[in-house]
């Protein structure tokens, strides 16, 4: 195991600590997150947690959870998410972020929105002030793609559709086109933020603000930085 | 024809009128919008307008076009349109509406905020002044509907899910769910347009506000009323 990946344990084993007995969870995806779905299943052996029910954002942390033992529940059979651990792309010191690399914003933010409390763990590198230098993805209805792209780069927001690996355009699980948004660093998160939810045809942005809780931060020197809002 | 069908009628015809050659045209839905159509082709007839495209919200406006002879051309097709003639479900006298009793409201408020001038033709009983005295829908996503519509019953926006005859919920055309909110009149539309804008898992409402340039109302009394913001 590389010294990064040695971090992001240590990083994820701390986070599974903060899971309750008899709570509803929910995971999100990425490579720390697959080491917390590792620590969880350790506690779990270890001490039975008994959760009222798990729930995900990717098919691939599923497979995982199922292959732990734990059963996967949909978000709209439980009332509530009690604790949410996730990655993110960016994250700044206001414990604001940028998500959507793996194209799965929308689902990750209407976990995140129900979640009470909600935890990011990420390496060092994810750390931006001002956020920035990752492209922003905004989720767009196909039908007015073409209008929102020109507008976005009318605005300056340098646009670019995400493309698959043969060179046509990304379609997300809703059948959508993601556009990235080139600009960094952001200008004015919050008020991009409300651009874009104001915008017709926008299904969600990976403008993560005020939301998340607390940030765990594997840091380059070996130590993990815990952030609290 | 009934003397309702004759008013609608009259107020077609007055928006066909409105329609210059060389241009791209946006046509909407409904039963006023069905003999806006009949009055274009009468118009074509009596002077080839040489439409640049026509786009329109709905496929049985599409058909009844194709029958007339017109080509239609999708959205993305087109750079901008030039004028949008629509119908409205409610309007009120600052010409802002409720939209999505056919559960077109995606498509159609992506036609009217990509057109540069939008026109309603309405019958009378569409006009509410406070704007209410319809159910407000709201596209939802499925994965988080249960969410939402939890929270929408807590801040007494009485939510409801549409149903399909078979008792079912309604899908729409992009797979998500509509919950109608009962609360008649609408508690300050633009700050519940916000409210909606802002909520995730909310793909999009049915308020129509600041977008419609003109509206022609089919009174009772035989008069058409034209309303210009």
């Amino acid at each position: 195991m590389t010294s990064q990946d040695e971090l992001k344990k240590q990083a994820a084993t701390q986070a599974a600590e903060m899971v309750q007995p008899h709570t509803v969870l929910g995971v999100g995806t990425g490579s720390t997150v697959a080491f917390f779905i590792d620590a969880l299943a350790a506690r779990e052996k270890a001490q039975s947690l008994e959760l009222t029910a798990i729930v995900t954002t990717s098919s691939r942390s599923q497979k995982q959870l199922e292959q732990n033992g734990f059963t996967v529940s949909e978000l709209a059979a439980v009332d509530h998410v009690d604790l949410c651990i996730d990655g993110a792309d960016r994250v700044d010191h206001q414990l604001d972020g940028i998500k959507g690399g793996g194209a799965a914003l929308t689902l990750e933010k209407n976990v995140a929105v129900n979640a009470r409390h909600n935890v990011w763990i990420v390496d060092e590198s994810k750390v931006a002030d001002p956020l920035g230098g990752f492209p922003l993805p905004v989720e767009v209805l196909p039908v007015s793609a073409e209008q929102n792209f020109r507008r976005f780069a009318k605005a300056g927001l340098e646009p670019q559709f995400r493309l698959n690996a043969d060179g046509g355009r990304l379609k997300t699980h809703y059948g959508n086109f993601i556009i990235d948004l080139a600009v960094s660093p952001l200008p004015i998160p919050a008020g991009l933020a409300d651009y874009l939810d104001h915008t017709v045809g926008v299904v969600e942005h990976g403008l993560f603000l005020n939301m998340t809780d607390e940030v765990l931060v594997a840091q380059s020197d070996g130590t993990i930085a815990h952030w609290v809002r």
